[in-house]
């Protein structure tokens, strides 16, 4: 007899999401928490020419070092002819030389190589980003804290922007149901969802100093550091290194230990010896009041304020589904070590939404309006024939059953019009179909948008059909059924299940037992309830494990009746599945910041000047207002100029540095400001836009509506462009 | 000799703003965390009339005491004619009816009468609330958590247009630096700015229980309760209630605990014993990263976020003073026991503005912007005499010294304006000056916008001049100057103090501890150097006490020079001043929540119906369209306009139930949408304005662009319904 409805063992794969009960073999769970981590090198790790060059560098070798010994034998042996050793060593000279190119290349292929130019590409970025303040290491002054970062003023108005922009695209275009919940979350929440007990990583201490390292990391860092450095590693052993990157994820706590213990893996920092690995809870704990008896944590995603009012949500939704909440706020995560930079940090904002829908009809009405979308997919079926991301069409993806259903295939194209419309490039973006062991048992699909840049894909959003696990978990763990009803337009006739034990019969062989007898009859369900009744029929009695009595009993003919009886019902009650696309803003984020990244040359060549080339959407301020020069003149009608931009909500600033306009222009193309207004007369003024360069002089009265028009997209530079003259000017020349 | 360069001894005294040096006793200080709520109750207990109330039921008391003695007495003694008996009798009567009367003027001026028809206001508003999902009860289906509340679907876009308005009104147009720290922040942090020492409130505990409570709500309640409920108080016992209540919050932890004792005051709960009152820290702790040796907070505040960023803001800005940085997000506060609904709650959304100014030229360039807004002010000298606000012009206060400088009059005006246009009746808004006890030694002055609510009256925004105290003590504790230049246009002469130790003589002296006396005596401010310079020159020499060494050392003439010499600078180095305006968002939104609220009969008289009347701004949704009958038509129209509303980015709804268009009104009514389009034909339509009910018919294709001027505020309904023509229909007659 199965009294437990679902164990919950649980895998975190996404970023998003976190405890996922799934099937056996369970002790390879928890090890998936730190798939998150790996999918990205492990497919940078399958370049197809990497073994090949491996194995030619390994044969270059050898045939280095039979002729080292051939050199050798010929000096030992004495007698050869001059002629001859010096052919000999010159033969050797030439095989090193190849041997050196082969071991290059392959340094080239396992990332040392492209992996500098990626590292140089971050670094200009990551320096232009902190030099502008587009965000700070918080709590700088005081050393930092590792994994908490604060956006600066220009990184605070992008991700303004970037939120302003998926409250219009999502909430407000599909009217969904917004909330905004705590941050502060009692246990029991986080106990039902799985969060206490499974939300963790594996962890060892240094075991002199109990500095902590997550277990995984330390061996990946050991494998990837032996495939990119040892470059006379044996074939065999290069592939074992890859095995294990392949299957980091699914190492238990004692598979992990065991292969640290192999590898001779200590502490990085001290040299010492490690722990062995164990869990660790990566929530960020507190004490709710004051008597320090009600444990709370910060919350690790938002998703659960929104679970936890479903009852209310659907009632003011009319009692109607399908329907979508949504959420935006902070979340937290104690990582162990942080690293990756913006992409792994300890608070974050979360953007999520939780798509209401009934399991027997996934269909959604507004497929039709993203079917021809077509970009990078990468179902499971590509990753395991070890083939890359190809271009696919949405609406064949769906009916070729690829996606599993049309809401999951809606919001995969709405995340890709968010994403492009950002500034995401589509050639860097691609949607990734979880793999079977990286789902939970109950999903009925997953696929993550993945973002390439410097650091490998990241994934940036997950989205998930979770069916009805959330809900389930939340009614068990509250006893608030959250449900809906679907009202029959006329009554159906449905068979069901009757159970009705004789508590009677029961009570005279059971006594004080007998409740316990007749709930755990009551409870079983239809699979179990038939048996029982073959095996009533066929032999009388049968065996029956009573688990609240912790062991079987007999059970009789006349104990139990078991039919099942047709009966006519108006309505039916089933809980929703959950369709749940969740966005890391931060790694959006940092993201754009790479794509909309490039440096071109200044006017005298002399230097590599930065520019973001955001669209106006989330460009941190539309438009800069330079006078020319410094007089009164100009400074009025920037000013006038200010004002009529403040009206019209556009954000701006005046620039009145007295240097040149060139450098003011290079300081505003610096932080992505789109537009530029330079004030050379009283009356008009020329507008400039950042990536062409390009110049048009406007009226001083037009100037407000000519940038709202192009920053809000109700005109593009090339409408602008062709309606304004355009203009050549002094300040052009100093650019 | 004094090293400390500053004893921060603390009180919280606002919302916003929490820890704050000032001058001693100390042992009140920490009393005065409680301020804050009883402002509001002592000043409407200071209610003029109340004494005189009470005097006069004390004299009807007493007449019917001594008439009913009288009339026993005459019975008693026999005798009497029934005649005089009866009119004895009669008189009693009498003077009963008029005791009677007596106690309930005073029972409404002590508030249980005014109070019932405030609480039946609050309930009317709060029911509207929570059955339309303004707000939630958090994680309500597992019983909820004191203090913690959910923004529901309407709620939610109402914060999220406060929000919005906030980041137009005050980031935008002033050019403020907005950040975005994480809400987790490591202890030093909160040590430096004092809150891990002083952010605490007193907290008795049940002695059996152990259930908390806050020593000082315990002593005032019962004060209330009595100075309420027994009207038979004596004269002299009702003011010691009184002037208790006054007192509260200067009271220290003992005086609590005698006054606890004194009055016999019990466990409300179980009428156990209490123990004695001790300082509870407001702060949710946790532990950052897996060691559990890193403590951290949740930030109790947004604003040391931006103080500990100061430096590269200000590198940011130009080097260049005044600047303003602003923040929103989300604060916490672990209350010991929160009441007062949304108003207490243990975490919400602060909105803060950190200007930093020269301490020597608070002057504003726009304030002519705002000095001739009149509104309620309440400075202190009004406070203390017993009187209540005043209207005043903002710049006379500020010319007259009332306000302390032009920049936090500027605030002020701006904080008036923002809270007008959101909707808060300027009539229950009011401007109060903190008292001399309230403010911090080193502020220069302080404002608290005050909101009138069925609570009183509500701080709901700080405004604060806090001089150089936060940079200053971040400087100290992280060595990191946190200062601005002045460059002097021309080089100014100024006296410098020169301390020159002769280390020679020190060393032969002092030896091994010559360094730490060379050091004291070259960290000796101006005062203590002149001091010992003259003692030195009068007696030769002088005891100093060196900290470091934790004893006194005798310092000779030739041990040291002390000098005062002129030197030419070319720059200032100062602290900049910090004006701090800080906005409590949930409990601004609560009170335009009541100020909005109205309600009005329903066309059939038969019951009163609930409308919010928030201004287009502030409203949730702009706009619901509803198709009058459900045809196709009609519903084609309807979505052909919700398109349009989309794209102009106006939320909106549509409502297809088949329920009458008066009731559905109504539904919009009470989520305040101030605008409803009625579909009644393929063509035309009519839009309803809210509160006049009023209706003008439009032409399909304009819908969009005249709600959106309307909602946008470029146009009034004035204006609309003097452009298109009204309409009178039958979807009119049916509300």
């Amino acid at each position: 007899m199965v009294f437990m409805r679902f164990r919950p063992q649980l895998i975190i794969s996404s970023f998003s999401r976190s405890p996922k009960p799934r099937t056996p073999p369970a002790a390879t769970l928890a090890a998936a928490a730190r798939r998150r981590h790996t999918t990205a090198v492990a497919s940078s790790m399958a370049a197809p020419s990497e073994d090949a060059l491996r194995r030619a560098l390994a044969e270059r070798q050898a045939a280095v070092d039979a002729q080292a010994e051939a050199v050798r034998a010929l000096k030992a042996a004495g007698g050869a002819s001059k002629a001859k050793v010096d052919a000999a060593v010159e033969a050797l000279k030439a095989l090193k030389i190849e041997a050196g190119a082969a071991a290059r290349r392959l340094q080239q292929s396992v990332g040392s190589g492209g992996g500098a130019a990626r590292e140089e590409m971050r670094q200009a970025v990551v320096n232009t980003l902190e030099r502008k303040l587009f965000y700070i290491p918080s709590f700088k002054i005081y050393r930092g804290v590792a994994g908490l970062y604060d956006y600066g003023p220009p990184g605070c108005r992008v991700k303004a922007n970037v939120l302003a922009f998926w409250r219009q695209h999502f909430v407000l275009e599909e009217n969904m149901l917004e909330v905004d919940c705590p941050c502060v979350t009692p246990e029991i929440v986080l106990k039902a969802s799985g969060h206490v007990e499974k939300f963790t990583d594996l962890m060892v201490k240094d075991e002199k100093t109990g500095t902590c390292y997550r277990a995984d990391h330390l061996l990946k860092d050991f494998c990837k550091e032996k495939l990119e450095k040892d470059l006379t590693l044996p074939q065999e052993k290069a592939d074992e290194f890859k095995r294990v990157l392949a299957i980091l994820d699914d190492l238990s706590a004692e598979e992990l230990g065991a292969k640290i213990k192999e590898y001779g893996i200590v502490a990085p920092d001290t040299k010492n010896p490690l722990s062995d690995p164990y869990p660790f809870n990566l929530m960020f704990q507190t004490s709710i009041g004051p008597t320090g008896l009600s444990v709370g944590y910060m919350r690790p995603e938002t998703a659960q304020g929104i679970f936890v009012n479903f009852k209310d949500l659907y009632y003011y939704n009319g009692q109607k589904l399908p329907f979508a909440a949504a959420q935006i706020g902070q979340a937290f995560r104690n990582e162990i070590s942080p690293r990756q930079g913006l992409l792994r940090v300890r608070e974050f904002t979360l953007a999520e939404i939780e798509h209401f829908v009934d399991p027997e009809d996934k269909s959604h009405p507004k497929f039709a309006d993203v079917a021809d979308l077509e970009f990078l997919m990468f179902p499971r079926e590509l990753q395991l024939s070890g083939d890359s991301a190809k271009l696919m069409k949405l609406g064949e993806a769906v009916s070729k059953g690829t996606v599993n259903n049309e809401t999951l295939g809606y919001f995969i194209g709405r995340v890709y019009l968010f994403l492009t419309r950002l500034g995401i490039d589509k050639d860097r973006l691609r949607f990734r179909q979880h793999l079977p062991n990286e789902m939970a048992h109950y999903a009925a699909d997953c696929w993550d948008a993945e973002i390439e840049c410097s650091y490998g894909w990241i994934e940036c959003v997950g989205i998930a059909d979770r069916s009805a696990y959330d809900l389930k978990a939340h009614s068990e763990k509250s006893g608030v059924p959250l449900v809906a009803h679907e009202k029959f337009s006329k009554p159906r006739e449905v068979e069901k299940l009757v159970i009705v034990p004789s508590k009677k019969d029961l009570g005279l062989s059971f006594k004080g037992n007998q409740k316990m007898v007749v709930e755990a009859l009551e409870a079983m369900n239809e699979k179990e309830a038939l048996e029982m009744k073959a095996a009533l029929e066929s032999k009388g009695e049968t065996n029956f494990k009573v688990c609240t009595l912790g062991k079987d009993v007999v059970i009789t003919k006349k104990m139990v009746s078991i039919s099942m009886e047709k009966k006519m019902e108006h309505q039916r009650t089933f809980t929703p599945s959950v369709i749940e696309p969740s966005f890391g803003i931060g790694r959006i984020i940092y993201c754009l910041f790479e794509h909309s990244f490039y440096t071109r040359p200044s006017k005298s060549e002399e230097e590599q000047l930065n520019v973001f080339r955001f669209p106006p959407l989330v460009a941190p301020i539309k438009c800069t207002v330079f006078p020319l020069v410094k007089n009164q003149e100009f400074d009025a009608a920037a000013k006038v100029i200010a004002k009529a931009l403040t009206a019209a909500g556009i954000s701006h600033i005046i620039d009145t540095t007295a240097i040149s306009i060139g450098r003011r222009y290079a300081r505003t193309d610096e932080i992505g400001v789109p537009f530029a207004v330079t004030v050379d007369s009283a009356t008009s003024v020329t507008i400039r836009e950042r990536d062409s360069k390009e110049q048009v002089r406007v009226d001083i009265n037009e100037v407000s509506s000519v940038v709202r028009q192009l920053t809000e997209g109700q005109s593009t530079w090339a409408d602008v462009s062709a309606t304004y003259p355009s203009h050549v000017g002094p300040q052009g020349d100093q650019e």
